[in-house]
């Protein structure tokens, strides 16, 4: 299902909710939102310290939520809007999930697989291609990740 | 730590054993342990299609209940064990859980990202870098693949 530049804004800002709630236990602020024929079936947001889980990004969260929703490990005709580029291991679960688009606000230079580091999403050898799109309230996106590693490096200079 | 070949190939047995979970349940055969200071601290099987999460391969599954056991997401000083190479997402979990060693089976020359498509795990621009070593029990694990890709074939002929 294609959506209107509205409507990718409005499940952009639902990601940016996401990740307000891993800012508010001090982690790292990414958020997801994975969507059906318009509607969410699936939230996460990164949580591995409050968790202890090294896989509990917020794609990770999503991707199982949208699993248990649907009942199915494939997310056919689903959209996954994510605030950040995703990296190796969550672009390899949307390749494993069978999501056919992904929609990220701002790119990850030092760990993005959906274009940067690497291309994995669009990687002709693996037998499933993901259709990605970028720049979605970016700066928005980009502005949430900037102001708490500046935060967490003034933290750091107090310590 | 390091472990004697006779060792290694105690801990593989027991990532084949995890295996024969999955293949009783008509998945994909991959087991996997991962190792502490000599004890078993997780284990995981293939569990795709049981449990409908796209995740949920032999790795994550282990990952997430060795991060359990010790309460943190970091799994320093362990050695993961399993029975074949593991794919871009788990190796991408890997690395994000700071495992320092991985042992596995039979390489994967089709999905294969620690070393066959990718290498991640020995990727210098990622901030972890895993030690790699191949080649325990390799027939026995590549030949539970073989096995179970073999009569799903014939079954396919019988369909």
């Amino acid at each position: 299902m294609e959506y209107t530049l509205e409507e990718k804004e409005g499940f952009m800002r639902e990601a940016l909710k996401e990740a307000e709630k891993s800012l508010a236990k001090d982690e790292i602020p990414i958020g997801c939102v994975i969507v059906k024929d318009g509607q969410i079936i699936g939230r996460g947001h990164n949580a591995r310290e409050e968790l202890n889980q090294a896989v509990m990004h917020a794609e990770i969260m999503a991707i199982t939520e949208a699993n248990a929703h649907v009942g199915n490990w494939r997310l056919l005709d689903c959209t996954l809007f994510v605030t950040i580029e995703p990296c190796v291991m969550c672009s390899g679960a949307i390749g494993l999930a069978r999501i056919p688009k992904v929609i990220y606000g701002a790119a990850n230079a030092k760990f993005g697989a959906a274009g940067s580091l690497y291309d994995i999403l669009r990687d002709e050898r693996l037998n499933h291609r993901v259709e990605v799109e970028t720049g979605i309230l970016e700066e928005a996106c980009a502005d949430v990740m900037r102001s708490f590693f500046k935060a967490r490096r003034e933290q750091k200079k107090l310590d």
